[in-house]
């Protein structure tokens, strides 16, 4: 098999990146792919990932979250950004662009849209944003493994003030709202005091329960 | 690279499963070490995985979760069940299970620990199971990688009455609240109306915008 196993133990949440070692574009772009094609629920995925590489942004950033260096270390900022809310607007987009990529329509596919836009537009937005958020942790869950498979170093941070971050980038304009962030780049190894650690799980005995 | 784009393209929700199939022990370990490795905020890991073989257990499961039929026909059903709250043992539980793997303290770090412990038990115990939950699907993100890698099946699944399922599984005397569940299996073609067709993913231009 392709060993996630062996990425999972490389990777680690990198405290120091080499400020003079960009991430190739190449790379990037794989990374971004196995965001886009992960799961999200009924398909909706409800989230955008900005990619801020732009000095000064990646500055006023970095004063609202706590000031880490990987902030402006790394080549490239992803910014997971969730809908602020299920809109009929957005739901149907997703089911248009459905319909359109397969070339065909389906009842039961109709039948499944009538029901999330009877459900999820009447819920609170807080409601439907907190889930939007969820989602958008799949596509960081799929992003290490795919960035520790191009042997690029990442540091997944929710040290920041959301509220902050939304207007930095305009995204209350866009209907998102931030929710996770992960710089890219390469660890400097002199300086990051977490490189040479021990990583540190509960053992599976007392995180896994089998019910048999 | 190891190719988790064609991982990512491999997988899809699987909607009819082979009850006659099971997944190896050895493959299903694989992809339970895949969540317990990957990364939740803090080091916390503020979930529990149950992986309920159990066939009474699973149809009781069924009939909460609009009698899906992959929970009865997959081999391993897996429920990523997140912490109800932070609470000061739980927290010192991971700071201490650190230090005695790391074999030493840091002041730092004991600093951090404070800071958490002055934090999080303080907010509200939904505020604490929403951010708990959210890691939970960075673990689930990662098993749908590996569930691939091992050329296993599976759906994430949201469809299910949460507190209905925290009942069956006696999550609640452990704190623990269920927030999603993976059915692991193999794909039965004959009857599965998705597995051929196209996967529909907005287009990267429309995912994805650079702020350079």
């Amino acid at each position: 098999m392709t060993d996630i196993i062996e990425l999972l133990n490389w990777r680690y949440a990198t405290k120091k990146m080499n400020p003079a070692k960009a991430v190739p574009e190449d790379k990037v772009e794989r990374i971004l792919e196995a965001i886009r094609l992960t799961a999200t629920s009924s398909g909706l995925q409800p989230y955008d990932v900005l990619v801020v590489t732009n000095p000064e942004v990646r500055e006023q950033i970095k004063a609202i979250a706590w000031n880490q260096a990987q902030i402006t270390d790394c080549s490239h900022l992803l910014v997971f950004a969730a809908w602020d809310n299920y809109t009929p607007e957005r739901i149907n987009m997703m089911f248009d662009l459905t319909n359109d990529i397969r070339e065909f329509t389906n009842e039961g596919w109709e039948n499944y849209r009538q029901r999330l836009l009877k459900a999820y537009p009447a819920r609170d937005a807080e409601v439907n944003f907190q889930h939007a958020a969820r989602q958008a942790y799949i596509g960081l869950g799929s992003a290490l493994i795919a960035a520790a498979a191009e042997q690029v170093d990442c540091t997944p941070m929710e040290g920041f003030t959301p509220a902050d971050l939304d207007n930095i980038l305009n995204l209350p304009e866009r209907g998102l709202r931030s929710v996770v962030i992960l710089p890219l780049g390469y660890r400097e190894e002199d300086g990051d005091w977490l490189v040479n650690l021990k990583k540190v799980r509960r053992p599976k005995e007392q995180f896994v329960t089998e019910i048999k």
